[in-house]
């Protein structure tokens, strides 16, 4: 056995309440090492020392790395003691508890060094957030989503659907978010997350001049509250981009700075060295290395004060549902610990959704600050995969596997799952404009666990590189939509919706050379099949067949997907 | 190269800030594995994409398990971005980043799956805590310390140092231990932490039944500020034992769920299956099964409220240094949390002191919840090799470098290391009152990174296995001690507090089938050789002899331990 390989630890992915009687506990063993079994030796806490009971722990996957041991035991006790007992296949045995791997183990002086679940406690243990899974997102760059018809304002630049630049104001507006939202409610969306509406110069508006105050460019306080009743009528849930990282140079407690140098009260706002502010030889933080975009120093309680205050007014005021947080990662941990209990003191379903690109486990397995990530790592696996081809169906496999174990089972429903935003190319232009690759790219985000984000404009096949490409206008005429793209895109939605994909367990693995995902429960069975081989794979299907692209009677081409549903405990095969 | 084996993440254990200036990277790899170097590839995070530099890991220790590639390097921007190269012994090279182990890496799509030193943000960089490190600690049992003479509680039942059981009233008090300050000074002690004394009917006090109220028993509120003062006076700090897990039975809110049920305004204060509380069946959640130590909610945002309000009050009236934290693995992190920020806000060196027996990785790395804990990890490792002779050196120095690696390293500094405490057997007892093994036990204790703590009454050689018996009387006849054991720890203490043995470097090894521990800098070298094989060892000796056990000229005999000075830049061989 390969002992460097074994992973476990308690209060951890490893080892975590899924709520307040059921525990999850996970062991990695090296791929395919000389393992017989592994089996969990377990009392509650404080009878571990007297006798302990025994269970097998399933190997649920696999990937080129790692056996995974998964076990979901009833807590009947809120105090759970355990270690692991692994059995070579020469029989030799072997005990894991803290002190490492050991050819016995001394239960009575277990008290030392067992794995444990401490206490089910209610405030550690993460949910799955009611308000945000099931939900189909739809992201808007609200500038250029849909102009309303009274929009006269002086400052557009273009006439819309014209070649944009970064300077580029097209004229959306929130009033035009609102008149769209029965064609975003027919699409099957129910969720809508904008970039950021604050007061500022830009077309985006990430370098906020004053947190109070709805852009002009996009309507102001009244055409919000009534975007945000229009969508709470209609079921739907509204996040708002929280850009606190960083703000304008023409934010108020800068511009003070700017006057005053040290003698400012917000001198300790910012991140400067020196006694002044010097533009030229930026002597303070930003955001990257943006003259224009000083970052917050959020380390001072004073500033965490003020943007909590922001974070309630929009709370209380506007009853959005929650942020979606820029550059989160950069922004202390203190700062959100204290943001969420904030926030969730107003609305204790209050929705925080990082802007984490990478493994984000210490902002969302704690429990204390995110619920969701902008799950980049997904898009990146897929880009990987589909667009680039740069992955066969198992590796890929290997990665999502991969993926998934970074987090709490519960933290994996929450994810914000995207193949395009405007912070990177749309995926159409990742594929070379190829509609079936791109068709395969969105089966996989509607199929996959969490919760998948639509970007504007990719339902009709928008095109765009990186920015300022990937932030066209939206297209409202028809006769120019790619009707395949829509009407899968259309179908994918509804499947999830109608199937509620994230009530059903996830299976993942490389079948005869396809990828095949199965979403299923004891009622029913959804399966994607996705070939990216070169050959042409005959697929035996018994269920009714909800989607399939490049599918000609029961074979699957190169490039092709199907998705189908089994209805179980029915005459089959 | 053993992939399986290789372990690293961004903002954990494997990758943190020392300070706002510099960060510390840690990869480990299998023990022995094919690996010629690792090498750090880094730029900051927003020029990483266009270039990058690269820097060797240097491998600073091995257990049997894993290689320990350490490296800390200063931080040019606070946005730090990095992934590993390893080259192979056969030329072979391997990128290791968020997607794991492969053989080449774009860094132009790094952006996605480098690891990063996201942002170095103070608040949350754990410091070593300054007024916790550098001090030696002594723990007392109230009752079983010092009575003093005018103490006439009709509720004693023992005569000072008769045999005790668990109903045992001796008389100790906290007028007692200001009596016995200058004996404290006098062995080199500066902090002592207090078993509770809180209102209660016990001996021990673990069942408040009053927060608000010192225990008769052991005084008065008065006595109390004036012990404390007392102790401030000499540089002295104290630590109150803060029992929040559970209560007395008699504790008023449990009170008045016994009398009202269900309808109590307390009712939801604790853990209750029903409507009342039944105690015979025991329906609600105790201490351990202690029908009479029901637990606090500390889920409940109104107990927390409370208990927050119980640790203000003695920081800020009392002024004392911290609490050690009694059961704390049992209490939500979510709780900890808001009092840590609570009583920082007093006291920003405020010191919060975990009983965690386990790995509290969850409780210590984040840096918002302990500086420390009551290191029984490391208990348990000197048991096992000094008194029960089941491990070897070797099995020894792995132990201990497996669990320097649970932590940051600024958390190694905190931890309170101890021998006795009054839950486990008094170390005198466990090395079957063994002189020679007890002083090698202090010797590490008191050469250990970290703040010792001594157990009353250890300095000479009080005798007593478990609960009751480690709770003795300390003997106050001087005729009684024994002097070896006595003065072998007061030269400990000293070479502690007088070397600043926490200012110097760690390491430990295995060298000639013996222990050695070093802590060393520029100028000076503290050197600890241990010898508990059957073999007598010849030592070379070049420095200045501190402290020696079992020494015979330059032979370290079975059983004995020495522990050398070096001044370096003298003349030496």
């Amino acid at each position: 056995m390969d002992v460097a390989a074994l992973r476990h630890k308690s209060d951890s992915i490893y080892s975590f309440c899924l709520n307040e009687k059921e525990a999850e506990i996970r062991l990695l063993t090296k791929k395919d090492d000389d393992i017989l079994k592994v089996e969990l030796i377990y009392n509650d806490k404080y009878s571990f020392h007297e006798c302990v009971k025994s269970l097998l722990m399933p190997k649920i996957c696999s990937d080129d790395i790692y056996d995974y041991y998964v076990l979901r035991i009833e807590l009947k006790d809120k105090r759970f003691a355990y270690v692991f007992r692994i059995t070579q296949l020469d029989g030799k045995q072997f005990y894991f508890s803290e002190s490492g791997v050991n050819e016995s183990y001394d239960i009575k002086k277990g008290y030392y060094d067992f794995f444990q679940i401490s206490f089910a406690n209610k405030s550690d243990i993460i949910p799955i957030n009611d308000r945000l899974v099931n939900r189909c997102f739809y992201q808007i760059f609200v500038d250029r989503f849909y102009k309303d018809n009274d929009n006269n304002n002086p400052r557009i630049n273009i006439r819309w659907g014209d070649k944009i630049d970064r300077n580029t104001l097209a004229g959306g507006t929130l009033k035009g978010i609102e008149q769209k939202l029965d064609y975003l409610c027919s699409l099957g969306i129910d969720a809508i997350y904008l970039t950021p509406i604050f007061k500022s110069y830009s077309n985006h508006k990430y370098d906020t001049i004053d947190y109070y105050t709805v852009s002009r460019d996009f309507g102001d306080e009244t055409s919000l509250k009534s975007l945000i009743e229009e969508m709470h009528k209609r079921g739907m849930i509204i996040l708002l981009d929280g850009v606190f990282n960083h703000v304008s140079d023409d934010f108020f407690a800068f511009d003070d700075v700017k006057n005053n140098g040290e003698k400012s009260i917000y001198f300790d706002w910012f991140f400067i060295e020196g006694h002044k502010i010097d533009m030229v030889r930026k002597n303070y933080e930003t955001f990257a290395s943006c003259i224009n975009l000083p970052r917050l120093n959020l380390n001072n309680e004073q500033v965490q004060d003020y943007i909590i205050e922001v974070g309630l007014h929009y709370a209380k005021l506007f009853h959005i549902d929650g942020f979606r947080l820029d550059v989160s990662d950069e922004i202390p941990h203190a700062f959100w610990i204290r943001f969420r209990r904030a926030m969730q003191a107003v609305n204790p379903h209050f929705i925080l959704l990082g802007e984490n690109w990478h493994n984000a486990h210490a902002y969302l397995n704690s429990g204390q600050e995110f619920d969701s990530i902008m799950n980049y790592a997904f898009t990146k696996e897929v880009l990987n995969y589909v667009a680039y081809q740069k992955y066969d169906a198992r590796t890929f496999k290997n990665r999502i596997i991969s993926n998934l174990f970074r987090y709490k089972t519960n933290v994996n429903y929450n994810l914000l799952n995207l193949l395009s935003s405007h912070d990177v190319d749309r995926f159409f232009n990742e594929t070379k404009h190829d509609v079936d690759l791109y068709l395969i790219g969105y089966a996989l985000l509607y199929i996959y666990i969490g919760v998948p984000c639509l970007y504007y404009g990719d339902e009709i096949g928008l095109d765009g590189g990186y920015d300022p490409y990937n932030r066209a206008c939206f297209n409202w005429d028809e006769k120019t939509w790619d009707k395949k793209i829509n009407e899968n895109i259309i179908k994918l939605i509804h499947i999830h919706n109608h199937e509620m994909i994230n009530s059903l367990q996830f299976k993942i693995d490389e079948h005869h050379g396809l990828l095949r995902i199965i979403r299923e429960n004891e009622k029913k069975r959804i399966v994607l099949y996705v070939n990216l081989s070169n050959r042409v794979h005959n697929i035996a299907l018994n269920g009714e067949i909800l989607i399939a692209n490049n599918y000609q009677f029961h074979k699957l081409l190169n490039k092709g997907f199907i998705m189908m549903k089994e209805v179980k405990n029915h005459e089959e095969d």
